[in-house]
């Protein structure tokens, strides 16, 4: 099957999607789309994804798959190895909330129509917008960091020594905070689970500076 | 197995994990929390959920199961009847992909901590968090509109004739808008869909008004 990726190098949701993609060895077309430029907004793509949103996957039917995370567990269904939930309910439950403590908490108020209109409507300055966007990282990263440092489920990765969906949620936030500059020291068992991933070539290939649309 | 539901009655996602008990057919001991008086900060709260956010699904055995999300898949795999998602992966990944949209789209800025932050930080007044919050609605219930009225999947409900995941994120989310009188007559099909869902009892009696918490 040829998979078609339509999405942005910097793109948080494109990230977890490209990495998952990777984990699961499928080849794809990498096409690019500038967001600043509205290209997210013509009829044509709106046609593929009703929110103007990426990433969306596009099937070699024509069929137009969006949600980063649906995808991903549709994903997970259709070429189940390497499998990127573990195989057990409780198992599954954890990475599901670890993976939408970042999903559900953190990058829906700190992408860029979220900072623009803080900008627009509450005159929220760089500085301003650099604090809204630290305090929600924050808040949930430090209580991602006590469910990953006091679990005796959490190995070498999110969840045991196979990385899953926990960690391409984790892996694309991190990229993602580097937007502000956000250190990790605060929280030592993501920083040392970021650094185990970023030296997995499934992961360094999602990495937003190693896209083709990074150059630009 | 008995399960206790820690929650709150006009909090969104437990009015999702609500319904989605009920639709399970599975009995729960409601324990109700009153979020502005702190009492999901506890020390004993945090260590249940170390986001100190609601709900949390305790098991009999103890284990405390975070995330609404993440809870209601575990619930699917766990009893899987009457299900909650279609059984076809493209159709799977339609449902999650609306619930989705609702999810990471619209209630993460639109819950309380983020209108108290703009409140606190950005001066922004009860008119200007009543514009913020109808602003996110609808951006995603367009969309979300759109989805659903020009999707041959779409039945009585958001997929087909069987409610499900989706139909609780907006069941929920609906019952959300409430707090800044937000009308449907903009969305019809929305609309449509959530009448036929508030004529079902396990979604009725989900709705935050018939919590044994909501007279306080």
């Amino acid at each position: 099957m040829t998979l078609k990726l339509h999405n942005f190098f910097r793109s948080s949701t494109s990230t977890r999607l490209r990495a998952a993609l990777n984990l699961k060895g499928l080849d794809y077309e990498y096409v690019a789309y500038v967001l600043r430029d509205g290209e997210t907004k013509t009829p044509e793509y709106l046609a593929r994804n009703p929110q103007g949103l990426v990433p969306t996957l596009e099937l070699e039917d024509g069929t137009n798959l969006g949600q980063s995370l649906a995808i991903i567990e549709w994903l997970e269904e259709t070429y189940p190895e390497p499998a990127l939930l573990p195989a057990d309910p409780l198992g599954r439950a954890r990475v599901r909330a670890l993976a939408y403590m970042i999903a559900c908490e953190i990058h829906p108020l700190n992408n860029l129509r979220v900072l623009f209109y803080a900008r627009d409507k509450f005159g929220a300055d760089e500085a301003a917008q650099a604090a809204w966007f630290t305090h929600w990282v924050t808040l949930t990263f430090d209580a991602l960091e006590t469910a990953l440092a006091t679990s005796p489920d959490t190995g070498r990765y999110c969840h045991g020594d196979v990385p899953g969906l926990a960690d391409v949620c984790l892996y694309a936030q991190v990229w993602n905070n580097k937007r502000f500059d956000i250190a990790l020291d605060r929280w030592p068992t993501i920083a040392r689970i970021f650094g185990e991933l970023d030296a997995l070539p499934a992961f360094r290939d999602a990495a937003p500076p190693n896209q083709p649309d990074a150059a630009a």
